[in-house]
């Protein structure tokens, strides 16, 4: 498990040479981060594999190693928030469709215990959830202490979709950035640790991938021809990302651009990101509230 | 992964030689199953390792071993869902302190891709919930189509401890049991198949458990002195227990009984009537609603 930055150029990456201490430390979130000012994605890499250097197999296995390691400390936090602690993390995935956001969860999280994730995924929205402002059915899914939550999209589909498609009027969605901002300072003061990935995949990764899916009759259910009209507005909703990135890329809440060409390097990163966090956080096992010794003659008497 | 009986004499087993290849097609649920008429759940061995022979390291191996074939038929019936299909499972996991419905959502569960589950634990009904009727906030955890639900707890803890408790009058809890079983009909009819596990420990068992707990500082915020005094109705409790399976045992929603002495049997256990379940189901891949052909020729154009 290798994690010496793979030697590729891409505009973002710092010259950083990560020992493997070191990008656990908090290295990977280092050089995924992007920077404060103006975005623009295609000076990212999509097939970059920074702060790891290894085959696909070495990744795939490094991302199981990671395994005991993100459950123990998910355990911890779970804890604390059974324990009176109010903390908790919200990882938001973004990306093109096929950019992995399920393949994150699924193999990512998935290493996780399901008892301690909060999953949602959000489809275009229902009329009654319209009905309201856009970040009320965001609000019902805010994990609670002790919780990781994961969306599946959010509501920066309400600057993306929303821009691209033109779901709502300009004066609309241009007040929705500071909205969204205010927003997240909210959580963060809350106690919520936001980690935004967006998953970055080239035009030509994801016309593989939908082309995989069509020659796959057990993955034609996630296909939808609309794919492909959403594809060819793909210009449009990078400039719909880099507003969103550069207007909602805050130091409380920071965004990171995972190269997501390479499937495993994707699933590894994110989990790695959310690893990073949680030895942040540095939840702690809660000491007990009751007389130990006490407890244990209580039960020797029963 | 020899799955042939192990043989214990436990009151409740049939006879059964199961092959490897019955177990996977109905077996252990037909070994786990309550058969109607009265229950004493004495007479059901706590350390029986039903429908499979090994030892716990075999145990663990072949529980790893069935993730890749759950989660296959897991996604199926979330594409199912996904395409027009309204069936859903809800596992509701019930047994006392320490019995390890945790540990199977973990271990069991845990094997699933997490995007597929719904996890509801229930504690202490909040003023508000108390307000209602006792199956309101029972109602809102149901599984949606295509979802696995998992109760850790469920409404059988209000014929369980609100009657060992007293927190409402035997007027009111002795009505439940119909209740309980109009409820599940509702579900049934409306495409959940339920499979109820109760977790079968001894009392012996248990203590072992909360001491090891109250010896493992990491383990202190599971525990609440509150536990002892529970385990101190444990005649109280299998009486209530008695009564909630021999009621609410019914052929579309029956009862299984699984031995949770050995962790690594129960985990196995739980794991192998959910793939059973999922198997009777048979969720297929959906069929493309579109033009395979047409869609190939549309990407290839963008």
């Amino acid at each position: 498990m290798a994690k010496q930055k793979k030697g590729q150029k891409v505009a973002h990456e710092p010259a950083v040479t990560a020992s493997a201490e070191q990008t656990a430390d908090g290295g990977l979130r280092e050089l995924l981060r992007v920077p404060a000012g103006p975005v623009d994605l295609t000076t990212y890499d999509t097939r970059a594999t920074a702060g790891f250097s290894g085959t696909k197999e070495d990744g795939k296995l490094a991302l199981e190693n990671l395994g005991a390691e993100v459950s123990d400390w998910q355990e911890r936090l779970f804890a604390e928030g059974r324990s009176g602690g109010e903390r908790s993390i919200l990882l938001v995935l973004q990306g093109m469709d096929t950019s992995g956001k399920g393949g994150v969860i699924r193999h990512g999280a998935g290493l996780m215990d399901p008892q301690g994730l909060k999953i949602t995924s959000f489809k275009a929205p229902t009329p009654a959830e319209k009905r309201r402002g856009f970040l009320w059915r965001i609000r019902q899914a805010v994990p609670g202490y002790g919780l990781i939550g994961i969306f599946d999209r959010s509501h920066y589909e309400d600057v993306l979709i929303a821009r691209v498609r033109e779901l709502v009027t300009p004066a609309v969605w241009s007040k929705r950035y500071d909205q969204i901002n205010d927003f997240e300072a909210e959580l963060v003061a809350s106690g919520v640790t936001l980690v935004k990935c967006y998953l970055h995949i080239s035009p030509e990764e994801q016309r593989l991938r939908l082309d995989a899916r069509l020659d796959d009759p057990t993955k034609h259910w996630k296909y939808n021809p609309g794919d492909v009209d959403e594809r060819m507005l793909w210009p449009d909703y990078m400039e719909a990302y880099h507003a969103a990135i550069e207007r909602c890329n805050t130091p409380q809440a920071p965004w990171y651009v995972v190269p997501s060409d390479r499937k495993w390097y994707r699933n590894w990163a994110v989990t790695t990101i959310l690893l990073e966090t949680l030895k942040e956080l540095d939840p702690q096992w809660p000491t007990a509230d009751f007389d130990v010794a006490k407890e244990k003659k209580r039960l020797a008497a029963t």
